[in-house]
C-alpha cells in the first residue's frame, strides 16, 4: 500500500500589474507572484475529498484582491501579506509566497525621468520568498536571479588538481562571464527592503567587479563576504554561478597570434559552482 | 566574518553522443551529463587554493573518456560508472551525476525500423541521477520530466473549500492537461534499468488514462500508487504536475452555447501539484 | 514628410483546443492560430481614426466562434474558413491565417488506443498558412516545423572549397543530424489535407534515411524531390535544414582512439542550408 | 523533374568576443554573426559536387580571423568587412551578414564605471545586416529588438469597427506595453554608426513616451515618423509591435471597484502591428 509521505500544491506565473498614481506621477509594479500551500490536505490525494482544497483559482483571486486592498512598497510586504493570509485557512501548515518583479526603469525623455513611461532594465530579477508557517517565525529570503556580469581581466585558475583527463591549461589572465543567482535570508528584516537589496545588488556587483579572482570559488567567498559585512540583516547568503567560458580562439593555423584578444562564448557544457556563507 | 557552510561545484550540459554499430545496425546513445562534486575544497573559496580543484573541464574530459571505455545500456549505468569515478579522489565526500537522455526513436522507412536513421519521439525525456557518498552506498533515482497528456474527459473538480475570493464553478467534467515530472529511487536497484523505465512510464500513462479524477491530487496519488505496485523496485515516488487549464470558453455573446466543446488553453497562471508516495 | 508604404496587423498565439464527440471516443483538435490582416488601414495609422479596425480581440472571438459553428478535419480546412471570414470585410484586401497543430497522439493503455486520452507525439510541429486576397484564388501551404532527425551514417561532406581559413577536414562518414523547417503549397488543393501532409512527412523521413549524402544541400534537393515526385498536388516547397553537429572528440590526450564512436554534440554556431525546388 | 529555384547557405549562432586595451580601459565587444550566402552552388544540390562550396565552418573560422586583424567600432562596420570578403568569391552573387550585439553597459563601482568590469543592459539589442551583392552597392539595415516598453497613461482604444464578435469595450485610459523591434534602412550611411543608433533609440522610447495613442498602429507611425524626422540617413523604417495585454481584473465579485488600478498580464494571444514607413 502507498501512504503520501509529501505534498504540496498552489498557483504559479500569477502576474499582477499595480499602477499607483500621484498626479501626473505613475509608480508601476509588475510582479509574478507563486503561492504554494502546505497542510491537512491528504484526503484530497487519497479519498477525492476536495473540502479542504483552496482552489488555485481563489489563490490567484486572491493575489489580484490583496493587491487592491493593500499598500506595499516592495515584493517582501506583498508577499508577506498573501502568506499571513493563507497561513489563517485552518487546514494550512505553511504558506510560501514567491514574488518576482519586472524590472522596469523610467524612461529618460528629454533628459528626465518619464512620469508614466517605463523601459525594461536590465541587473537580474529582483525576487523574494515568504514563507509562513504555523507556530513559527515567518521568514524572508530575498535574491537576485540572471545578473549577468563579465570582467575581462583579474581573474585566473592556475594551480588545480591534475589528472589523466586533464587538458585545461593554466590562466592567470582570463575573461570571467556569469549570471549570478543569489538568495540570502533576512534575519532580521530591515527597516526597509527596497533600499537592503539596492544594497545587496550594488555590493555584489563592486566585489565581482574588485575582486582579483584566482578562482569561481574565490569570488563566490568574496561576494557572500562582502554581502555580510555590508547588511547586516543578512544572515546567510548561497550563490550560485555559472561559468559561461570565453575560451581564447586558436588562430595559429591563419598565422596569427592572440595576445588575450578573440575569444569564442560557449553556452554548453558550462561550470557551475556553488557556496553558501554564513555568519561566524 | 563569513564562513562557507555548504558548498558544491561540477560541469553541467556535457552533451554526449555515441554511436555502437552491430554490422548495419547502429544504437544511437545521446545523452545530457551533470557532474556535481562537494567535499574539501573549502580553500578553494577562501583561500584561492585550487590545489583540491578537479577543474570541471577535467569532468567534461572524462565523460567522453569513460564514454569510450565503458560500455552501458542504460543511462542510470553511466552515471554510476561517472560517480564512482569521481568519489575515488581523496577530497571527494560526494558525487551526483545527473543524465538525461534525447528520446531517439528509429525511423519507419518503407514500414520497417531504420538500422541508422532516427527521430524525436514523444513521451517526455528520460533523466536519472546517482549519488555516491563516501561510506554509504549508491543511490539511483530515475524518472520523466515533460511528459505531456491530456484527457477530454472523466476528470472533474468540485466539492471544494470556498471563500469570499472563490469564483471557481464546480465542474464534473472537465478537460485534464498536464507534463509529469516524476521521480523515484530504485531501492534495489532493478536487474536492468531500462525495462523499469519503460514499464513504469507505461504504467503511468495509463493510469492516467483509466483514473477516474476528482482532483489533479487525486491523479498523483493513483499514478503514485500504481507505480509502487507495478515495481517492487521502488522505493518512492514523487511527482509534480502543472494544471495546464482548458478554459470553457463563454460563447453566449455571439448566441452560442458551449456544449463543453470549445476552449482556450492558457499557459499562465498554471495550478502546480505536487506529491511523495512511499510504501506504507 | 513619411508616408505609410506597408501595414499589416492581426492576433497571435489564439490556442483553440476543441473537442469532438462520437460517442465514447474523443477526438481532440488544439491548434494554435494566427490572423493577420492588410487592407484599407491607413488613416489607422496616420490619423488615429479607428473605424475601419477590426480588433484583434475579435479576431480571437471568431476563432472560437467559427470553431463551434464549423466542422473541419485539418488545420488547412479551418484556416481557409477563418482567412474567407476575414475577406468579407470590406476594409480588408487579404486575410493570412496561420494554423499550427498541436501533436497529440492516443495514448496506448493495455495495447489500445485510449479513446479519450492523449500524450504529445514526436515527429515535429504540422503548420499550414491560408492567404484569401481580394481578386485572386486562395492560396493554401502546409509543412511541418522541427522535425529532429540524426543518421549516424551515410552522410560524408568531401572536396569542397579550401581557402586560407579553411581548417575543416574531409569526411565521408559523419553523424547528420537536423531539425527540418519544410513548407509546401498546393496546387491545386488536395482531396484530404491530413493524407497528403502524412504521406509528405513520412516522404521527407524515408529520403532522409535512405539518401546517400554528399552535403546537406545534396539531402534538401534530394528530399525537395522526392516530395514533388511522390505528391502531384505539391508545386514547390522550401526545405531549411540547421546542420547541428556532431564533432568527434579528440581522445589522443587520454592515449585512446576514437573510432567514429564518440561525439560532442553543439548548439552553436551552426550551419543553416535552404533551398526551394519547383516543377522542371 | 524537380529544379533548383533559390538557395542560400551560411553559419549561424557564431559568437565573438573581442577585447580591445587601452591601458587599464578595455573595452568589451560582444556579437553573435551570421553569414549567409548565394551563389552559383546549384551543383552542390544537384550532383553532390561540393567544389564550389565554402564549408560553414571556415565562414565560422573567418569570423574570428577578421576580427583579429581588424579594427570596427560598430557592428555595421564588421558586418560590412565580412560580406565584402565572402562577395570576394568567384562563386558567391550575395552575401547577408547580421550582426547582433552583446548590451554589455560598465558596472558602476564607487560611482564610477569600472574599466574591465560590465553587467548586461536593457534597452533591447542592437541588430544590423550588411548585404553585399555583385554589381550593386552594399545595403545596411540596422535595429533593434525586444525594447521594452510600457506607459501607464495617455493610450486608448475606441472608435473600432464592430461585428457580432466584437465583445471589446471602448478605452480613452488603458496601459500600453510591447517589446518593439525596429529596423531601418540607411541610405547613405551615417558617418558614425553608433551614434545613429543610439539617437535613433532614444528618439524610438522619447516618442513612444510622450505621444497620446490612439492605438498602437497609431504609435508606429509617430515613431517612424519621428525617426525619418530626426535622422537623414534613415531612408525606410519598419516597426513590428507586439500589444502585451494588460486587462484590468474584474473586482466586483469581491465587491471592490478597480479604478483603473489593478490588472493582469498575459502573454497569449496577443496582438501584432506592423508598418513600415518611407519618406514621402
Amino acid at each position: 500500500m502507498a501512504r503520501l509521505v509529501e505534498s504540496s500544491y498552489g498557483k504559479c506565473d500569477v502576474r499582477l500589474t499595480k499602477v499607483v498614481r500621484a498626479g501626473e506621477r505613475h509608480t508601476l509594479i509588475e510582479l509574478t507572484v507563486q503561492v504554494m500551500l502546505g497542510g491537512a490536505f491528504d484526503r484530497v490525494y487519497t479519498d477525492g475529498d476536495n473540502s479542504s482544497c483552496i482552489p488555485t483559482d481563489t489563490m490567484k483571486n486572491t493575489v489580484y484582491a490583496l493587491a487592491r486592498t493593500h499598500q506595499f512598497d516592495s515584493p517582501e510586504v506583498f508577499a508577506a501579506i498573501l502568506a499571513d493570509h493563507f497561513l489563517r485557512f485552518a487546514q494550512v501548515v505553511w504558506a510560501e509566497v514567491d514574488v518576482e518583479e519586472v524590472p522596469w526603469v523610467r524612461i529618460q525623455a528629454g533628459g528626465q525621468p518619464h512620469p508614466h513611461a517605463f523601459t525594461r532594465g536590465g541587473q537580474g530579477i529582483r525576487a523574494c520568498r515568504v514563507r509562513a508557517a504555523r507556530g513559527a517565525p515567518a521568514r524572508t529570503w530575498a535574491g537576485v536571479r540572471g545578473l549577468e556580469v563579465i570582467k575581462t581581466t583579474r581573474s585566473g585558475f592556475a594551480g588545480f588538481h591534475k589528472d589523466r583527463y586533464t587538458t585545461l591549461g593554466e590562466t592567470t589572465d582570463r575573461i570571467f562571464a556569469t549570471s549570478v543567482d543569489a538568495v540570502w535570508e533576512y534575519s532580521p528584516s530591515p527597516a526597509s527592503f527596497t533600499p537592503a537589496f539596492d544594497a545587496a545588488r550594488l555590493c555584489l556587483m563592486e566585489t565581482f567587479a574588485r575582486h582579483d579572482s584566482a578562482s569561481v570559488q574565490q569570488t563566490i567567498f568574496a561576494i557572500g563576504g562582502a554581502l555580510l559585512e555590508r547588511l547586516a540583516e543578512i544572515s546567510w547568503v548561497r550563490i550560485s554561478m555559472p561559468n559561461q567560458h570565453r575560451l581564447p580562439v586558436n588562430l595559429q593555423p591563419f598565422d596569427m597570434d592572440n595576445p588575450n584578444e578573440i575569444f569564442v562564448a560557449t553556452s554548453e557544457p558550462y561550470g557551475l559552482i556553488t557556496g553558501t556563507l554564513a555568519r561566524d
